[in-house]
């Protein structure tokens, strides 16, 4: 194996876990889309914010470490927090019907 | 360079960075034990833990990605885990005087 093909393994085995994790989050902000009839629950709000501030810390240490491109980490959180503020704006437009 | 030579630098570079993030949550502790005649502040705490948590995830990722052993990485946050119970013990042993 050359240094290359090395390097390009780590990457991908980085963005592998990012995405896994970044997955994780996804699939906690789908249950609390499909649970919308119940009441806001705001244990699960805090919930999901501690674990996109872990995915945060994880994402910067990868372009910190040289594992990952800062636009490639910046793509997986930007996705995440668009679904996150889709969430939150649906939460809101229910509890004030 | 060789692939043995690549895997040594980004390990070395991994574990440097994780003991930087590391110091800076050392200086919060040391900060806070300075200014135990001051009275606990819990939000000061309530950073401690968040820092703590999103070390404990980058040094999980870490392990992960195989860029560090896991006992290296648990050899940092035992360390740190170690100096904030001293700092919690003092403070209790503080306010119950």
């Amino acid at each position: 194996m050359s240094t290359d093909e090395l390097m390009s393994a780590l990457s991908q085995k980085a963005l592998a876990l990012l995405r896994e994790d970044a997955y994780k989050i996804e699939q906690l902000i789908q249950v609390q889309m499909e649970t919308l009839t119940n009441r806001r629950c705001p244990l699960y709000e805090e919930v999901l914010d501690t674990q996109m501030y872990g995915l945060s810390r994880e994402v910067d240490f990868a372009i910190r470490a040289g594992l990952i491109e800062a636009s490639e980490g910046k793509e997986i959180l930007n996705k995440l927090e668009r679904n996150l503020a889709n969430l939150y704006e649906a939460l809101n437009k229910q509890q004030s019907e």
